[in-house]
């Protein structure tokens, strides 16, 4: 069963309406929702939409909290989400920060007190969208152990890149630091597939490509073993200590996973080249990746974000694929 | 073998001068190649230096030349490194950098035309000194396939991120985006040993754990397979666009690796926090982390740098361990 975005949007937009949104707000959350769903990451897009309403009926997003600066200087800036919605704070931030960048060549803004920000990578293709680079992360909750440890420690803390092209044909880069997402893991699980790479261990200790034993040990491999994990506490350091906020450890004592701290970048390729140059760059780069020898008959070579993009084309014009349960269960909301 | 750390800054001293670097350039440069085999990266340290000499020998590095800044705007510039020698090209772009994130709370520097920074994490570890948070990144040559490809296209792009304690027990990642280097992969090779986890193809396309069978397809693995592979191309778009320097793709075709790319990001935490506030800040995380229960019995998990901070604080004490062949060789030039 696949919905067209503008019907998928209207939805949202009562049901947010109904929840304490006002109408600007609740527009502009439902669009992002719906655009996380169009570029195929359904899993923070229609199908994580019933979790968001259950926290809203929980208390746990303010629907009409709004994020206030709370300290500055120069092109950094601290900001408190108040525990408002997460992706609108989100946006508002990486907004700032993309302000900051036009001013000064770079802005950071360090978001504290927020919710989940859903699909990460809807914030670089923001940025890249005003012409900027972004870079942006979040933490999470204690969701994935540290390399070496086996009880979970760490957050699988998505990490966002994006460089922009004037076409609109960003490259996007937006990974968590666990090799597979609960979500993916889950997907497979119902699907009776195993994982292509090991993502996590099994009861017995191994490394273990079945999604239902990891599941059960919550033993998930960060990606690239120690690297993942690494790179994982150092963002959640970075985060915590420029917000102010919650580090993974303390969101972990929350109950669900709210209260979550952001970093959002943006720097001006502008300030040293034309929009022409930039793109002329990024374009020789990309078309080079794209002559690769495929390693598999048949087979090509992905530039990030190129999936995304056409995820996009084909869910605009033909609607975007949705678990018919979910989408009936949100028109009864 | 060991060398105290003098004594190998001296004979590094000694070299250099021989090949040009006037004597303030020559005791820095000596002091960080001593420093990175000191903290346990052999690789880029004592190991690197010979092939170091031998591109002196050949003209690809001009010992007396100063990098310049070509361009700037508030909180970013661009530096043109004249082909000079990248670890002291590398150290005034991050001092620069942290200059700029006292002035602005961020500053940015664009490297372009600089020669190899040998390791990275050294400068993450300089801008922590400072008290700064350190996000840096150099490209390199096309030393891995993108993932989905066969031939050689995306470089090991070394990323690093630090964050200061007062202590001067820095929290640093410094991590290629390759899941081995191929430093590593010889080293395992010659001592017979396999790699811990896949790190590349065989030649019948297989992920392997053979070091030998690697280097014989150079199908080496991202880390996180298709993560580091979307990182590795982000990291180079992202550099390549701001020092308007060569990509990846292009250093591929300068012969040797020269001419190469960097990022230097320092971020004043400074000017949010009191020095005792991250400190306690950082502190926190790093003490939960330490908490987690190893998953081999009598194990331990390690935040990143602290195996670096051990080696140094081991290596000064006892002496830098050396393979004596390369020491020998040193000695006599």
């Amino acid at each position: 069963m696949r919905v067209m975005y503008e019907d998928m949007v209207k939805q949202f937009e009562r049901i947010l309406t109904k929840h304490g949104f006002d109408p600007e707000s609740a527009a502009d959350a439902a669009s992002i929702f719906a655009g996380n769903s169009m570029a195929g990451v359904y899993s923070h897009g229609l199908n994580r939409f019933p979790r968001v309403v259950s926290y809203l009926e929980k208390g746990e997003i303010a629907p009409d909290a709004a994020p206030t600066c709370e300290m500055g200087m120069g092109a950094i800036e601290r900001w408190d989400g108040h525990r408002g919605f997460g992706p609108l704070n989100a946006r508002r931030a990486m907004d700032r920060a993309c302000d900051l960048a036009e001013e000064y060549g770079v802005g950071v803004v360090a978001l504290g007190n927020n919710n989940h920000w859903m699909r990460g990578g809807s914030y670089g293709w923001q940025a890249a969208d005003r012409g900027f680079i972004g870079i942006c992360w979040s933490n999470t909750c204690p969701n994935m152990p540290a390399w070496g440890g086996k009880d979970k420690k760490i957050g699988n803390n998505p990490f966002v890149m994006a460089i922009p092209r004037s076409s609109g044909d960003h490259v996007v880069i937006d990974c968590a630091m666990s090799q597979f997402s609960y979500g993916k893991m889950e997907d497979c699980r119902l699907k009776g597939q195993k994982l292509s790479v090991p993502g996590g261990y099994d009861s017995e200790g191994r490394l273990s490509t079945d999604p239902a034993e990891i599941e059960k040990t919550q033993r998930v491999l960060p990606m690239g073993y120690w690297k993942g994990s690494g790179i994982s506490i150092a963002l959640d350091l970075i985060a915590t200590v420029l917000a102010g906020g919650n580090s993974v450890s303390r969101i972990g004592t929350l109950g669900d996973e709210v209260g979550l701290t952001q970093i959002m970048i943006a720097i001006a390729p502008g300030k040293f080249n034309s929009v022409e140059l930039t793109d002329s760059v990024v374009n020789e780069i990309v078309a080079d990746i794209k002559t690769s020898v495929p390693a598999q008959e048949g087979g090509q070579v992905y530039y990030p974000g190129e999936r995304a993009l056409k995820s996009i084309q084909e869910n605009r014009r033909l609607g975007i694929p949705v678990v018919e349960e979910i989408w009936n269960a949100v028109l009864a909301m």
